[in-house]
């Protein structure tokens, strides 16, 4: 069983390596197996070598991550989803994403499964 | 392909039928052969028969609900996933139970899976 409080870390450090422009930090957080499908209904990122190279990407574009309300835990089943805002520049223009991101957590607290919930509606000007 | 404002629309009548107590409205939003997993890693209610029983029981505890952020929606994969909050009486004691949904939308706009997400960390005092 994944720990409630390594979750509720492993969200932190995710949050402040976007702060950090950290890749290697982020990546730390997932398993080698790890899926990553950002947003959802987009082809996944699968494995370690596919989500440094995603990452990668993300911090290039200076995205930052704030959150935007509690962590909401559940230790039984592994997961830890979060809402946040992203400010980051699209075409030169400032704006805001309004995110919730779904981490699933294997027994050594390492995420599985990430899936970054948005759409078009939730992209405004920053 | 579900329809955003459909979606979102179907989001705030259910908030509107917690705050109503309107147990037919909220069951209208759900496939016939939707599952609710309400909290996540417990055993879906699966069908409307159980996700009857299952909200008519969570109408009897006055549960109300309160959009916590935007509700975000992606058309293409038929989700909208929404931060809450939860006021609620628990032995007795008022508590705010925080709490994140995700609802996933079949063709016909209606609820297919729905999936909360909260743990005992998420449980504070009123």
């Amino acid at each position: 069983m994944a720990d409630a409080k390594k979750m509720e870390a492993a969200v932190h450090a995710y949050v402040d390596g976007f702060a950090r422009g950290d890749l290697d930090a982020i990546v730390a957080l997932f398993a080698d197996n790890a899926t990553a499908e950002d947003p959802v209904g987009t082809p996944p990122n699968k494995g370690k070598d596919a989500i440094r190279t995603f990452y990668g990407n993300s911090l290039k574009t200076g995205a930052k991550l704030t959150l935007e309300g509690p962590i909401r835990l559940i230790e039984s089943a592994g997961y830890a989803v979060f809402p946040f805002s992203v400010a980051v520049s699209m075409d030169g223009h400032a704006v805001r994403i309004d995110v919730i991101d779904t981490f699933r957590f294997n027994e050594e607290n390492k995420v599985v499964e990430m899936r970054a919930f948005f759409g078009p509606a939730n992209i405004s000007p920053a």
